[in-house]
C-alpha cells in the first residue's frame, strides 16, 4: 500500500471511529482547533483543568499538548495529562509554541520534554532547535529549513529527545531519527491564517490516533493538512475565506483528490 | 396567535429592545456566541471576573452561563451572577457542558443547580441524566433521544430539578414538567460545528430576555436556530462555509421563512 | 504627500517590515485579531503570561492593551508589558473596553493609565469620557459621538491624560490635544460582528509600528479599517460572510482604493 492509499485508509478510520481528541492548547486557537478536528471527521475535547485532564486523556485516542498562550497552571495540566496518557497508552503530541522565544517558553517546553514521553513533536525549525537546546544565534533558524542539511539536524534531534519530530516549513520532514518522509504540500496563504500550526499538530493527533506509526501518522496529517490548503486556495479572495475553505476541503476531500495530490516521499 | 407567529414577535421584540445577554461561557465558543448573539439582534456581554459579574448580571435581560472549559473560580463566578440575577429577575440559562463526563464537571453542575435558580437547562440527554443525577450506565443515554420514552423523562428531570429543560437531539425536547413541545429543526452540519449546542444555548437566553415562559422561550429559539441551520446548508460546501451562512441567516431570515420553516409541536 | 499617500505609504512599510504586534487581549478576539494583524500584513504575538510579557514587548513593534474580558493578574501583565515598552520606546495602544461598565473596569483603566505611558487610547466616546473620569450620568454618552462639540470634548480628554485619543462612533475623531482629523469610513455591519472596536485597536497598533506620529498611525489606521469594511458589505449576505470579506479586503486592498476611498479630514 502506497502512504497515499495509507492515509486515505486512516483518514476513513478517523471517520469511522471518531476519535476522542484531548487538546489542552492555547486560547488564540481552541476554537479553529476544534473546529478541524471535527472537519477531519474526529471528536474534540478540549479541557485544562487540572482536576480533570487525566480522566479526559485516559479516554481519549490522543492527547494534543500546545503551550501558545501561557498561564499559571498550563504546565502543571499538560504534565498531568501526558503522564497519565503514557500510563494508558495514548499516544501524545506536543506543539512547543515559541520554544526560544522567551525563558518561559523555553523552561515549559523543557519540563514538559523532561516528564511525558512524548510521542510526537510538531513545530517550525527555529522551535525544534530551541528544543533540543541548541543556541539560537548560531544556526540561523529561518533560513534553515530550506537548507539540505535540515533533515540531518531532524534526524539528531530525534534521536536526542527520542521523539518523532514533524519539521514545518517550505519543505516539512517528519523522522523518529532513523526513517523519514517530507512533505511538500501547503500553500502560502496558510502562512496569512493563525493558528495553522496549531491546526496541523491537532491534525498529527488525529491520524496519531488511527495510525500507530509515528512517523506515518505525523506525515500522512500534514500531507493531509497542506493539500486541503493547496485546494482551497485557488477560489479564495484572501485568508478570510481561504480559511474558511481550507475546513470546507478538510471535509469535503475525495479519495482521489487525495492520492493525486499528496507529496509525500521518503527522505 | 400561533407559536410560529409568536416567535417572530419575539424575534422582532429583540431586535427592537436589544437586550443585553451576560454570558460566562468557555473559551472554545467565546467569539462564536457573540457573534450568534447579535446576529439574533440582542447585545453580548463576555464578562466572567468574579468582581464584577454582580453587575453585569444585575443589568441583564438574561444571564447564560456555561461550564465548557472549567478553570479556578469559574463556577463561584456562575453562582455569584446567578444569585445576583434571581435578586434582580433576570432569567437564569444553564448549559452544563460535559456534565457526567468528568467528576469535576458534575460537581459543578450540581452545584450551580444547588445554589442557583436556573430558570431553563438546555443541553443534550447525556448532560440532562447527569445533572439529575441518573446513572449513565443504566440508561443509554446516546439513543434515548429518539426513544419515545425521552419525552416522559425530561418530564421527570424538569420536575425533579424545578426547570424547565431543554434537551436537543435529533428531535428536541421541551418542557417544565407539565407544559411541553418537540422542535424537528435543525441540519446534520450542525454537528460538524463545534459551539452549535452553546449557540444554541445562547439562543434560548436571548429569547428569554424577551418571552417571560420559559418553555415558549427555548422552543421558539431552539426552533429559530434549527430552522436558520437548514436555510444555511444548502449553499455550503462543507462546515465552514456552512457556520458563515448560518450567521448570515439568523441576521436575516424573514418572517415568512420563519413562519413556513418552524417544526414546533406541543408533546 | 496627502494622508491618503501617507496610509499607503504605512501600509507598504508594514507588509515589508512586519513588525511584531504584541497584544494582551481579551478572549473573546483573540483569534479575529491576530488575523486581522496577519491580514493587514505585520506579525502577531498574543502572550500574557507575567513571567514573558516583558521580554515580548522589548522586541515588539507596538504593544496593544486590552481589557476586555478581566481575569486575576491582567492589569497585572498590561502594566508589566506597558513599562517595559515605555523604557524600550515602544508605542503602547490602550482599549479600555467597558470602561464605565463596571467599577472593575473603571479601576483597571485609571491603574493603566496612571502606571503606563500610553501613546493612543482607542475606545468609543463612553468610554473615553469614563476613562477621564467624567460622570457618565451628565454626559449622554451615546448620542454625544454625532455632537459638534464631541470634537472638543476629545481635545480636553487628550490633554488631560495626556495621550492621543481615537474615539470611533459615527464620525471617528483623532487628536492629542492639538492637532486633529475626523475619519467617516465604516460601515453598519460592523456593528453586527464582534471585536470590531477591538481589530480597529490592533489597527492602531499595526500603524503605530510604523509612522511616528501617533495621530497620523491612529488616523489611518482607523480609515483602512473603516474603508475594508465598506468594500466588503456590498457582497456580503450578512454578519458572517461581511467578516470574513473584512478580513480578506484588509489583505487585497489596493492603492487606488485606498486612495480613492479614505474619507480623513482635519477636524
Amino acid at each position: 500500500m502506497s502512504i497515499q492509499q495509507q492515509t486515505w485508509a486512516d483518514l476513513e478510520a478517523l471517520r469511522r471511529r471518531k476519535p476522542l481528541i484531548h487538546n489542552i492548547t492555547n486560547f488564540v486557537v481552541m476554537n479553529g482547533t476544534a473546529n478541524v478536528i471535527l472537519a477531519a471527521g474526529a471528536s474534540p475535547v478540549m479541557a485544562h483543568a487540572a482536576e480533570e485532564v487525566e480522566e479526559m486523556a485516559a479516554v481519549a485516542g490522543a492527547v494534543v499538548l500546545n503551550i501558545g498562550t501561557l498561564w499559571p497552571g498550563l504546565v502543571d495540566a499538560c504534565v498531568k495529562a501526558g503522564k497519565r496518557a503514557n500510563v494508558c497508552g495514548v499516544p501524545v503530541v506536543f506543539d512547543p509554541v515559541g520554544a526560544g522565544a522567551t525563558t518561559l517558553r523555553t523552561e515549559a517546553v523543557k519540563r514538559i520534554l523532561g516528564e511525558v514521553r512524548v510521542s510526537i513533536l510538531r513545530c517550525n525549525a527555529a522551535e525544534a532547535f530551541a528544543a533540543a537546546g541548541r543556541p539560537a544565534a548560531i544556526r540561523g533558524v529561518d533560513s534553515l529549513a530550506d537548507e539540505a542539511d535540515l533533515g540531518g539536524a531532524a534526524r539528531e534531534i530525534a534521536r536526542q529527545l527520542g521523539v518523532t519530530v514533524a519539521i514545518t516549513g517550505r519543505t516539512d520532514v517528519i523522522t523518529d531519527g532513523t526513517a523519514a518522509w517530507q512533505c511538500r504540500n501547503g500553500h502560502p496563504l496558510l502562512q496569512a491564517v493563525t493558528g495553522t500550526g496549531c491546526a496541523a499538530t491537532a491534525m498529527v493527533g488525529c491520524f496519531a490516533a488511527v495510525q500507530p506509526d509515528p512517523v506515518l501518522a505525523a506525515a500522512e496529517a500534514l500531507g493531509y493538512y497542506g493539500l486541503c490548503g493547496e485546494l482551497a486556495a485557488p477560489g479564495a479572495a484572501g485568508p478570510g475565506s481561504f480559511e474558511t475553505a481550507l475546513r470546507d476541503r478538510l471535509y469535503s476531500i475525495t479519495r482521489q483528490e487525495l492520492l493525486a495530490g499528496l507529496r509525500l516521499e521518503p527522505r
